[in-house]
């Protein structure tokens, strides 16, 4: 089956590491969230620091989104070159980058679009809300993550800087991230999370008592699991789109909606020890690392293509993601090398006729660290290299 | 101290995430390794993958560095262009990749270069060695460390790897990496380590019946403890341009040494928890953490600047980087964000009067994987951007 894996993308003329992306996979899972978020009656503005990629971004229009998610200054203005209007900056305001918010704030403007900004302090409020030109304030709201943002409660805190947010401000709305919902396991964990949240959201908005503030909520496992949305008004969940292994872990996902996975050459093959070396370390997958319920550490693990039939012309058939092996795991990492381990009893069966120079397919622990290392995203079927954001 | 270094910096135009290297150290570093090479009497083939600069790689020059390491094709054209001719990848040669090696190989035999490749297994010989152009041959020698490499002892498959080296192959020898080091803590341990490598090195070209063989080592915790290297021909040590707290804690080097660290924007400060954030997260820094004594896993350290007298005209004084604060740590890291926790008792000394775009100063873990996320290094004194290698 690897080497099946194998000859097939070679004959798409990949030599070295590359992020390989289901496009159907990946087009489900957007159209998925998409539903779910019309369902639920609610606003959905994808976070696009997953993929950082244009080409995935029309994937995204092609499900009528017209609205998105960024982490960073830089990010938001490469997307608005390509035609994003309306953004919203999920990272705290910095003020030394005041003067290019300002500018990109008047360009979306003029474009009939709007630049979101995030605050939890009053003194990013009043910069946020003394701009010359119209922005959307947004209080970061600390639900419980304890990273960024105003804690629910201190409702001191949430009035006074909500005080601030006046001006040229056209909306205002409180947003928060469960980020801690990626320590949660199963549908249950994930939805008391989600429900305690929603409650802590809600409490912060009545001690504001302005009913019309809206409120955005923005974790994956949050959006991916639970099925009814509506007590939010906008949510931002970014690594859906191709989701991962940690996503999987956690129970956000199926294995099927796995759509990004990193192609890797073998460059050292080693029986007397059940491993591979592949040509796939940090600098292409990252250092994030999962803890296995068997306490090993690994950085990602084997996959696979499902191919098609050859066309009658010989070509080779459409092909897409397949599996997750779970019989070889990526073990250890340095800054080029990755190192596959497979059990002892698997070695001859999974890698007995691979070569040097044999592609393989890993899957990443956190594909949105992968893409940001690697920013030319290919598709299956039929690869083609897309350039990134940057 | 923190609000000079942040003044200081702002001063010199940062507004966001941002490499520095101190010059003078990272000068001081290259000078210090090749006099001891020189004294000892061995090559010095600088590992070129920690800082990828062309900047960078022209310090080595002033040193009398005529030869270089990096980590991949991409890396080795890329300093081709820069004017290097003579160049081993220390990267297990990988046959998709064969035709660009080729090219590179002819390209540097026409400066009278040569291109150094590295193998360890009979197909691959059989391929460099097969190149109608001519290449250096390295014989990857595992001496321990268990990631890549014909084990020292496996006299057969070195004889079997050997024999196909002939050709327009000018020359051979073994090469190892004692990755191992990295476990090491002090020059007690890491010397044991460099003996036994260098032992099974001797006894691996011994089996051979070759006493002309070259013999290649590698890591800088082993080449920046060990005084007297003359067993060696050649080293090609390359964090040690610029230290990190990983080799601070191995014990390869002082503080004083440390040449790169990250300058970061605080955009949230919470004294409630002894935090700040800063945008500063796995994309600037990478996910390399550090485990301490007390056990905590940490991703960086908070840093200062020493800054000389200001000129009578105003202008800032010459600076450089500082000390490590051991009272604060970077304990989380996501995609953007990194959170810097001090000990409750610290908070108001160190950060009393942070505001929201002050600029820290943060070590961080693994420089290689910093600088490879960070292509723009940035000199101290006298910051200017720098174009990285891509």
């Amino acid at each position: 089956m690897l080497k099946r894996t194998s000859e097939y993308l070679k004959s798409l003329g990949l030599t070295g590491p590359t992020v390989i992306i289901d496009e159907t996979r990946a087009r489900a899972n957007i159209h998925s969230m998409a539903d779910k978020a019309r369902r639920s009656g609610v606003a959905f503005r994808p976070h696009f620091k997953t993929h950082q990629s244009p080409v995935v971004g029309r994937w995204f229009t092609d499900e009528g989104v017209d609205r998105i998610t960024v982490s960073s200054v830089g990010m938001a203005e490469q997307f608005a070159e390509c035609g994003w209007s309306d953004i919203t900056i999920a990272f705290l305001l910095n003020p030394l980058e005041l003067p290019r918010v300002r500018n990109l704030a008047e360009y979306l403007d003029r474009r009939s679009g709007r630049l979101g900004l995030t605050v939890d302090s009053v003194a990013a409020a009043r910069m946020a809300s003394g701009l010359d030109v119209p922005v959307a304030v947004w209080l970061k709201v600390d639900t419980g993550y304890g990273r960024t943002g105003i804690r629910w409660d201190d409702h001191q805190k949430l009035h006074a800087v909500l005080a601030q947010c006046r001006g040229l401000t056209t909306a205002v709305g409180l947003l928060t991230h469960s980020g801690h919902s990626y320590e949660a396991r199963g549908t249950g964990e994930i939805a008391t999370i989600y429900d305690e949240a929603v409650a802590r959201m809600n409490a912060a908005r009545e001690s504001c008592a302005q009913p019309d503030l809206a409120l955005s909520f923005g974790d994956t496992p949050c959006c991916s699991v639970v099925d009814d949305l509506s007590v939010c008004d906008e949510i931002r969940p970014g690594n859906f789109v191709f989701y991962d292994l940690m996503q999987l872990q956690i129970g956000s996902c199926t294995e099927t909606q796995l759509a990004a996975a990193a192609v890797c050459p073998v460059v050292g093959i080693y029986p007397e020890r059940n491993q591979v070396v592949v040509h796939g370390g940090a600098v292409h997958l990252s250092k994030e690392s999962l803890q296995l319920e068997d306490g090993r550490k690994i950085y990602g693990k084997l996959g696979s293509l499902e191919i098609g039939e050859r066309s009658p012309e010989g070509d080779p058939g459409p092909a897409g993601l397949g599996r997750v092996l779970d019989k070889a795991a990526m073990v250890s990492l340095s800054q080029e090398h990755g190192v596959i381990e497979c059990a002892p009893d698997s070695f001859s069966r999974l890698f007995g006729n691979l070569e040097i120079g044999d592609l393989v397919v890993v899957w990443p622990v956190h594909s949105c660290l992968m893409c940001d290392l690697q920013r030319d995203l290919s598709t299956l079927p039929g690869i083609r290299p897309k350039k990134g954001a940057r």
